[in-house]
């Protein structure tokens, strides 16, 4: 059997580098969607609902050979759904709320071929110190976190001072759950620990 | 007030790297010790003791504005300690039995001047995947985890595809607890989260 070639329908440089680092061979092909969903959709669904139609939105430009792999991830704080800073106040705002905190990271992840598609999801507790608001600012001025959900990035300065702990996978905060992915793939004939 | 230079008494690649993700500026000192400690110590206790040891070896080379930090990392499993292996068959058996099951990081840091020291401890939590011999073998020969306690490297290829969470802090399986270590240097007037 050969195997599958993967796409990766993301254009988040944090999940190039962590298939790359996993040992996966990709392309991109980056999705065309509005990320919208209806209002009733329970919170913790929405990274699943959204990595679903980022696949769906590129699967009829795959080969038969091809496979699918889409992902989607929030930051949840009291149950409230922390995007993409707009702006530089915005992210300040943002990291001021989460400043002593703990808050959920959600990543959810499609798997998708032109015969079958399966959506899971994988939940990180990350831990923040307390931080200052002379560092808040220091962060936001010098690393732009513009792109980022919740507005910042684990695998950064920031990361290495501010965060506590975390309770679960770390990969999965930088936007894909590494270990459970190489789980879930091997139903699609790719073992990516088999040498 | 000068702040005090850092020098850093660990020999680890990893160390440099975490220590200057951190932002920190350093100077190494390789401390000249015997990792050895009574039999009657608990094994909780040798990372700290250890930490403590390495920064007593180095203490008098340094100037009266310098600042060591020393540390020592150990893997625990069902409280036997995990140093690094000595060969091939060795790592093999360590992550043979490390598979499936969760294990203890425990990293000591010693924050020394001239006139004070502090010594702690954090501890982390890893559960492992249950790991085929296959990819065991694979990532051995391929990575040559000799020169890490418990012989794998979360940064590595292995931490994205074994590790499936960890409970605590993730930088303190690599070497340095960063966030606590930011906290536990500011009494000596280092505080990295200023800009």
């Amino acid at each position: 059997m050969t195997e599958p070639k993967i796409v990766l329908a993301s254009k988040s440089p944090r999940r190039h580098e962590l298939l790359r680092n996993m040992g996966i061979e990709f392309t991109l092909m980056v999705p065309d969607v509005e990320e919208t969903y209806a209002d009733d959709l329970p919170v913790r669904m929405v990274p699943a609902f959204l990595s679903s139609k980022k696949a769906n939105a590129v699967v009829e430009y795959i080969r038969q050979d091809q496979l699918i792999i889409a992902a989607d991830t929030v930051v949840l704080l009291n149950d409230r759904i922390y995007g993409k800073p707009a702006n530089e106040a915005e992210a300040i705002e943002m990291l001021q709320m989460l400043s002593g905190n703990m808050h959920e990271v959600i990543t959810g992840v499609t798997i998708k071929s032109k015969e079958k598609e399966i959506t899971f999801a994988e939940l990180t507790r990350v831990y923040f110190r307390r931080l200052s608001n002379e560092m808040i600012l220091h962060y936001v001025t010098k690393y732009h976190p513009y792109d980022k959900a919740g507005a910042y990035g684990i695998q950064e300065w920031f990361g290495y001072v501010a965060i506590e702990k975390v309770n679960g996978c770390f990969f999965n905060v930088m936007g894909l759950p590494t270990s459970r992915l190489v789980k879930e793939l091997i139903p699609f004939g790719i073992d990516v620990t088999a040498s």
